[in-house]
C-alpha cells in the first residue's frame, strides 16, 4: 500500500515503466531499466538499482500467477513522501514497487481517431512514461467516446507526434515514417527495434517532423508497444488504412 | 493508505484542491469544491459529495491538531482502482481523502525565473488542478536551481500563463494584467477574487494572451493562491520590480 502522501500520487511525481512478459520471463527487461534511468536523470530523480528493480518485477509476475501465459509487469517508481507543495523533500525516499496481471493480445487493426488533447513538446515529460500520464487518458477517453480503440495524439505544433499509449509508423509511397523524438514522442522500445530492423532490411524508417497532410498520404501505419508489439492500424478519423506486407515483415524481424 | 493500483498513482488521473484552514475554519471551501466539481466535469469523473468532502478535510484537519494556527488542507479525488491500462473501468470507484498540514506564510517577495518547461494550453488539464502535476514539479525545481522562489510558466504558445503554484498579476503603465484563462491557467480562487475587488475598485484587470515583452514593461507584479493569498514578486529573471500600493489595496480588500 502506497502512503497518501506520496508525491506519485499527489503530483505524479515518479516514472513507469510497462514490460512484456511471456511464460515468467521479462522481455527486453534490460531496454526498459535503461530507459528508466534515462527518465529518472530527465526529471531529477535518482535511478533505481536494477536488481532491485528485476526483484520486484519478477516477484509482482510470481504473485500474479505469471509462470505461463502472457502478463503485462508495470514498474512504478515515485519521488515518495514528503516536501512542500511542490518541493521534494532532502533526502528523498523513492518508492519502488510492480504490479502484474494478464495482458491478451489486442484483436485486429486498430481504429484511430484524432484527439483533442495535444502532446506538450514543450515539456521533458512529454517524451518519459511518467505518472503524469492524465492527457494520455483523456485522450483515449476521447477514442472511446468515438467508438475507436486509440486516439492520435498531435502535439501543440499541430505535427503528428503518437497514440495515446504507442507509438506510430506509416507507410507512405513505399517509403517508412514515424514521428521525431522531439515532436513529443517516448524513445519506445519497440520502436526502437522497429526501426532497426527495417534498417538491417534496407528500408530505413525516417524520423520526420510532420503535420496531418503527412498521414493523409499514408497506405498503411501501425502501432507499436511492448504489449501490443506491432499492431496494424485499420482506419485514422474513418480513412481505411490497408496492411502493409513491408510493415508485417519488419515486425516478424523486429520481435 | 492507498492501493498501488490506484489510477491517481498510475496515470495521474484525478484531482486536486489545496485550501487554507485558520484557526479551524477552511477558507472558501465552496468556491474550491465547485471548482473541483467543474474539474471532474471537464476530465469525465463523478463530483465528489461536497457534504462528504467536507467531512473528510474536517476530519483530517483536525487530526493534524489544525484546531488553531495555520494550515493547507489538500483534497484529493483519484478515479480509484481498476481498468486496462489507459482506460477506466466501468463502474469507476473514485477515492476521495484530505490531508493537512501546518502551513506558514512565505517570507517577503518572491524572485521568480522564467521555466523552460511550457505550459501544455492544448490539454484540459493545464486549467484544472490534476494530479498530473509534474510540469509543475519540474519547473518549481528549475527556479530552485536557479535560486529562485518561484518558476514562471509560458504556454506553448509564448504567452504568459502563471507561476508553477500560483496565478500571476502584473501592473504596467498604472493599470492590472493577468493572464487569460485559455492561455492554460488555472482559474483561480484567489484570482477570481482579486479580480472582483479590483473591478469593485474601479480598476479592472484584463485578461490577456501576453508574451513576455509585455511583462518586460511591469512595474510591479504579484502571485496569488490560497496558501500565499497575494505576494508580491520581487524580480522577474533578475530584473527588479517593486511593490504596488495598487495591488496591496487591492489584496487587502480581496481576501
Amino acid at each position: 500500500m502506497i502512503e497518501p502522501t506520496d508525491r506519485g500520487l499527489t503530483l505524479g511525481d515518479g516514472l513507469f515503466e510497462t514490460l512484456l512478459a511471456l511464460d515468467g520471463q521479462l522481455v527486453d527487461a534490460e531496454a526498459h531499466l535503461e530507459r528508466m534511468a534515462q527518465g529518472c536523470q530527465a526529471v531529477g530523480l535518482p535511478p533505481p538499482d536494477p536488481g532491485e528493480a528485476l526483484r520486484v518485477m519478477d516477484e509482482a509476475l510470481r504473485a500474479a500467477g505469471g509462470d505461463e501465459g502472457r502478463f503485462a509487469v508495470r514498474l512504478t517508481m515515485t519521488a515518495g513522501s514528503g516536501g512542500r507543495g511542490l518541493d521534494r523533500p532532502e533526502p528523498l525516499r523513492p518508492v519502488l514497487f510492480a504490479t502484474a496481471a494478464p495482458s491478451a493480445r489486442p484483436e485486429g487493426p486498430a481504429r484511430l481517431i484524432t484527439s483533442k488533447v495535444r502532446r506538450n513538446e514543450g515539456s521533458p515529460a512529454s517524451r518519459l512514461k511518467t505518472l503524469a500520464y492524465l492527457d494520455n487518458v483523456l485522450a483515449r477517453r476521447e477514442a472511446a467516446e468515438r467508438k475507436a480503440d486509440e486516439a492520435l495524439m498531435l502535439n501543440t505544433r499541430g505535427e503528428i507526434a503518437c497514440a495515446a499509449a504507442a507509438n506510430l509508423f506509416w507507410e507512405a509511397g513505399g517509403r517508412l515514417y514515424t514521428p521525431h523524438l522531439d515532436c513529443g514522442v517516448l524513445a519506445g522500445v519497440i520502436r526502437s527495434k522497429v526501426i532497426a530492423a527495417a534498417a538491417a532490411l534496407g528500408e530505413p524508417v525516417r524520423a520526420v517532423r510532420a503535420g496531418t497532410e503527412s498521414l493523409r498520404e499514408a497506405t498503411s501505419a501501425a502501432l507499436t508497444n511492448s504489449l501490443i508489439g506491432v499492431r496494424d492500424v485499420k482506419s485514422i478519423d474513418g480513412r481505411a488504412l490497408r496492411p502493409s506486407s513491408l510493415l508485417a515483415e519488419i515486425a516478424r524481424r523486429a520481435l
